[in-house]
């Protein structure tokens, strides 16, 4: 089972506009880096101990380029912290999820992550982070 | 400045499937009502401490139906706790957000909301909710 929500991703063509508009929701910035194919700036914001990753797009042909041509900025996933993900993901695969990615693989900030096909999710794009905190 | 994120607020067809799907996730079910217009069923599920709220339209004019028709299911709107939520209006006024509520009014399970528009906000609908917890 998941344990709590982990962040909230937020799509958004311009990063420091983000960052600016989640400094004035009370964010204070945590963490940034490129993502490990190089096709979106990733950064962390914490708002009293909630997290939210606006994320932006480098390339057009990033996922998050092509998820702001279909849909528009806004709400892109939401992430649930998870003690042991090889095994939320036999899981999850055994009740019918269809996951993105089978095997979880490295992603922001050091986490092991997996996603999950929102088609089996009721339209929400849900990701798995390993980790404790 | 808001507290923390208080809920995410999913859109759904179905609230029977949207229960059981979250209940996959380990959520367990802490209120469910009708909007006070009548037009949504509205639920919360808390994850580990964490918070999602399935709303399903009851009607086909209701917001939430208007949006799912639009965009499909998925991700809806992220809610922020504010303790002082006549204040953070003011001040969100001050500072050019666009209001959808102008003043605070009665939402689910009892506490002072207001939404801000999305275009203000990077394309991700936001909600305040007053209140402690």
């Amino acid at each position: 089972m998941f344990r709590k929500v982990h962040h909230i991703g937020v799509a958004v063509n311009n990063m420091e506009d983000a960052l600016a508009l989640y400094e004035k929701a009370g964010g204070r910035l945590i963490g940034r880096e490129t993502s490990r194919d190089g096709k979106a700036d990733l950064a962390m914001v914490d708002i009293g101990g909630s997290l939210i990753e606006p994320i932006a797009p480098l390339d057009d042909d990033s996922s998050v380029g092509k998820f702001i041509q279909t849909r528009g900025e806004g709400l892109h996933h939401i992430a649930f912290a998870v003690s042991d993900i090889k095994a939320e993901l036999a899981r999850l695969k055994k009740e019918g999820f269809d996951l993105i990615d089978e095997s979880a693989r490295p992603g922001f900030m050091g986490h092991m992550i997996a996603f999950i096909r929102p088609k089996s999710t009721m339209g929400a794009l849900w990701e798995l982070v390993e980790g404790e905190e």
